[in-house]
């Protein structure tokens, strides 16, 4: 089987430059897989010159999505854009999956317009998987809605709960919602009133969980609204920078600590390379009718090579058809319960 | 000059063995500090037998308030709690300043019943200082407003530029608010709205900033709802202490690698004393008219004596006083210039 990709070539802070590089070391590691290149075609040309273009195709789409754009403005106006034109390829069957690094809000909207929800879901959500002390944990919302209603949140949950047990072969994944005390009566109402819906929900919900939780590693879905969870997420990948910077200039004091930095380097290169928060790009959009895997804005070459290899991995897993029986499942279930 | 503490010897995870043991180390520290140990008696007692008593006091406080009490339910029922009983010596004056780690919500409800606000602000705000890459950063609110209006994000504005410009001698420190987007479209309501009034305010504000933005050290005072402020924190608590066993196991791969962790080792030392969070603890309730620090509730004794320096190094330096003034100030200029 081959994996058809379509990639935004116009998306994120680079564009071209860093998608279409992407793209040729993607297509160059993998024997089973196609990309789309979808975008303004002059400006993707120059970074093919000496490409094998055998599983390269490039599809002119004469728009882009800027990062400003409202999602209501990108969605009425921009119906040639590289975003909305790669949706369209996953939407009818010419590729299995888009990855964009574009304008989130604009995904989001144009995804959910172009491919349509799952039946029992109202939102997409941003889903990505985070590295924890004893292993991983998937995290949704990550920015896609930033007002979400109790409804929402419990959408999340099982959505989340249904790719882990998709892609992991787990049969009850514990899920929790991201509080600011473990304590039921902490937070706003609206996670309250989640907490409520969850533990009626017959999924296996441990109640709230804290913000130092997410890297515990002691539960495998957590839930939240997008603003919180962008913003944590945002906020880790700022610490890490900041440790790195610091750890630089600890081992660069003087003679004795560059010394020990030579020593230490094979070790605190692995370290670095478990924590590159590159590693972890590429979050995938549940809810929809189709797979869109959204890579980090200012993803670099090798970090949106990592976006396109987990959207052919969820392709090759077939995480959509799984979730979608799951979903379907859990709200088979959701409704004999409230019966 | 001697500064007083009341201590709520009973708040936090560990009561007085932490509180009380603590307590005795900041006086020992400092000969310019008084304690007031805040509790229930014979709970106390036990960690004094063989301290110099001079400048500790005993006061008893029959009650106590736990951390999954609604703060409503405390401030009707918990008359005789430590933490009430510490901010009532605040408030009369013989204290001046109260340290307490205990339910965080109980203590930014009693704290405004019993101190009262300052004129022109609505609610309390825990700020707090974090670490930068080139220094540090005021952010508020961490958690003791779980739903904010954007007037309640302006009055932190105002409430943060006005911390900084008191203790740093600042002109016109920067303010930045939270967001998921440096564009200005991006984010919920209240956020666009907070962002409104900010750009009229006659702050320095510098518009939206992100999660990663905060261990940048670009802006001065970073405000947020309680909320995200919260999680933000925690995680990167967690995030640290996640970081802190990679290192460990790391170093421990084998032979080799423990050679070299022997050598970094004043390095990694180094390192970790700079990102230890516990240096960092104890954060200001900003908005009374009086200084109430909270300590974390997990605190250990270096942790809590850490808050408790805080907390005197704010009555030397006058904050209150400072933050009065500004606060006046500020709200003057407002009124002017709504007119």
């Amino acid at each position: 089987m081959t994996v058809t990709v379509a990639i935004d070539c116009m998306g994120g802070d680079h564009g071209p430059e860093v998608t279409v590089r992407a793209a040729l070391e993607f297509v160059r590691k993998h024997e089973d897989v196609r990309a789309i290149l979808v975008g303004i075609e002059e400006k993707i040309r120059p970074f093919l010159s000496n490409a094998d273009e055998s599983r390269l195709v490039l599809r002119h789409a004469s728009e882009v999505v800027t990062m400003d754009e409202s999602p209501a403005f990108a969605i009425r106006t921009r119906k040639d854009s590289s975003m909305r034109v790669a949706l369209n390829l996953v939407r009818d069957g010419e590729a299995d999956v888009c990855v964009s690094a574009g304008n989130t809000g604009a995904l989001m909207a144009i995804s959910r317009f172009v491919l349509k929800m799952l039946p029992g879901i109202d939102r997409p959500a941003i889903c990505a998987v985070l590295p924890t002390i004893s292993g991983h944990v998937h995290v949704l919302d990550l920015g896609a809605n930033v007002d979400c209603s109790p409804e929402h949140l419990l959408q999340f949950a099982i959505m989340g709960v249904s790719l882990v047990g998709a892609i992991e072969h787990r049969e009850r994944p514990s899920v929790g919602i991201l509080n600011i005390g473990e304590e039921e009566i902490k937070g706003n109402d609206v996670v309250k009133r989640a907490a409520e819906l969850l533990k009626d929900s017959g999924l296996n919900f441990v109640g709230n969980v804290e913000g130092d939780d997410l890297y515990k590693g002691e539960t495998d879905v957590i839930v939240c609204d997008g603003f919180v969870g962008n913003v944590a997420l945002k906020a880790s990948e700022g610490l890490v920078q900041m440790l790195a910077v610091f750890l630089r200039q600890e081992f660069g004091r003087n003679l004795l600590t560059r010394l020990a930095a030579l020593i230490a380097l094979p070790v605190i290169r692995h370290f670095k390379h478990r924590v590159d928060h590159r590693r972890y790009n590429g979050a995938s959009l549940l809810g929809l009718r189709g797979i869109v895997v959204k890579s980090h804005g200012s993803a670099d070459i090798f970090s949106f090579t990592n976006a396109l290899d987990r959207a052919a991995d969820t392709v090759r897993t077939g995480v959509l058809e799984r979730i979608s029986l799951r979903v379907a499942e859990q709200a088979r279930q959701q409704v004999q319960g409230m019966a």
